[in-house]
């Protein structure tokens, strides 16, 4: 089925972002290698080890860390050209997200996991691969500050799991969820649109100066 | 029993703590919510995950996961208050705290884990949430240089499973564990009662100057 | 056998590598005592998770933890000293990683694990404790910037397997393994062998400047 080779690009797309962030740290060329392969593949990781649905994928299909190390290979080799196709490489990753999230969501539910469970599993399939990212290149993990990447994600699952309960084929859930995730999220890319900013320390002076 | 209500007021406390940390890392609304419920329900995630006691809390209960997310809401509107309540609020956590790693060793104790294991098992109940809130906002973990936090989870643990082999009744096995680490944490926090630190960088320059 | 001694030794090398962070960081005795058991211990419990084979080692072996928490112990006190024997360590620290890496190599062969999983497995026991200690110290993980940290111990693995895919006996097949990967880690430490770094930034800039 196709959701498969979205899946493979979306772990390409992924793995690539690891290897930028392992870059902008130095760090050598099998150390880009690892954070790439992390990257692409730790979402699913996390989400098959926290809710115990063994094998991980990449120990079923090992092929797949050669395909992240691939993409970190080349993106070692044509850093330069990236920064160009900065635009069309986001998109992709909108991509990427939004077949995670639908993977993650699906495989939880066919587990027999009840659906508000399901929705969590395919959120963090979409956002902790980009989590295991930074904490290793020691930022802050950007999925909690960008352009509401993190709520796409949820809301993707909700949408997936109320068309799944409604009795909508599998085919047309798959499309729907798909296309609404991808599109939400390049649109929020495009026009900047982000959640508010939670500052704690802005919050507490500002009712200091209250009289 | 009126332990699973402790443990509700424990998970809600630790999301504030965790609430507040994303806030000092400017995070959007929607990473606080998430860095909320991996505070509150990260230590027990931990111990179920490193134990395979599957399935984890939040698995079972999806429920927790709306309590800490509004628990992370109110701390967004209401930051400016916390401050003034913060003593109140120290010795919440302190409760928080007895009550996860108590309810920690207990689980495991039950799923027949020997009390050696058990211990350690309450400990990371106890300290792992407040871990992954500090992994993920980039700060070096509180728990581990805070006054005596990790130290009180493990002795409570120790007294939970002493008192339990000498067969004091379980209702007051519970009692006195949860007393003592409270009344420890409390007063570790109001008199500033810290370890010691190895601080290795003067260790070895202090050696340098001995002629 | 005498590969548990050589395991035992590595657990507590990598305990004291640990303390010595925690210390960099100024952590109080007892989170310097935690650093130090995860980073002995880590290694193995980022595999047996990741592969589902549970018990992990130190749940079925308490008395690790004893070992670990005694190295961080002896190393608060003698610090000082340790800057001296810093190449001893080294060596040690090498062995270690040959250990780790050829028994979890091992450990998911006969869990029935296919050769390319097993030896991802065994890097990951090599390296992972070390990266959680640097994760936990807030630092960029050394193992993806040293030198050839982690390539030597994938190196390892690929060439255990080798061997005993052409039968040769358990023994000799961990003697050279083990060897080897000892080796090539001490020969890269004295000679300073180095994977070439990828710097993204340089990288990007290199190329604007050409017109």
């Amino acid at each position: 089925m196709s959701l498969h080779y979205l899946f493979i690009l979306g772990i390409c797309v992924e793995a690539i972002t690891g290897a930028i962030a392992a870059g902008r740290k130095k760090m050598d060329f099998f150390g880009v290698i690892i954070i790439a392969c992390i990257t692409g593949l730790g979402g699913g990781t996390v989400r098959d080890t926290l809710f115990n649905t063994h094998p991980l994928t990449w120990v079923s299909h090992p092929e797949y860390l050669i395909y992240t190390s691939i993409c970190a290979f080349f993106t070692i080799i044509f850093a330069h050209h990236l920064t160009r196709i900065m635009k069309v490489f986001l998109v992709l990753d909108a991509l990427g997200l939004a077949t995670f999230v639908v993977i993650g969501t699906q495989s939880l539910l066919s587990a027999g996991f009840p659906s508000s469970v399901a929705v969590i599993g395919g959120m963090l399939t979409g956002i902790c691969g980009g989590m295991l990212r930074d904490i290793l290149c020691n930022d802050v993990p950007l999925v909690l500050r960008r352009e509401i990447y993190a709520l796409v994600a949820l809301a993707g699952g909700v949408l997936y799991v109320t068309l799944e309960r409604y009795n909508v084929s599998h085919e047309v859930d798959v499309i729907i969820s798909l296309s609404c995730i991808f599109f939400i999220r390049v649109f929020a890319i495009f026009f900047h649109i982000e959640m508010p900013k939670f500052d704690y320390a802005k919050s507490v002076n500002k009712r200091k100066n209250i009289p």
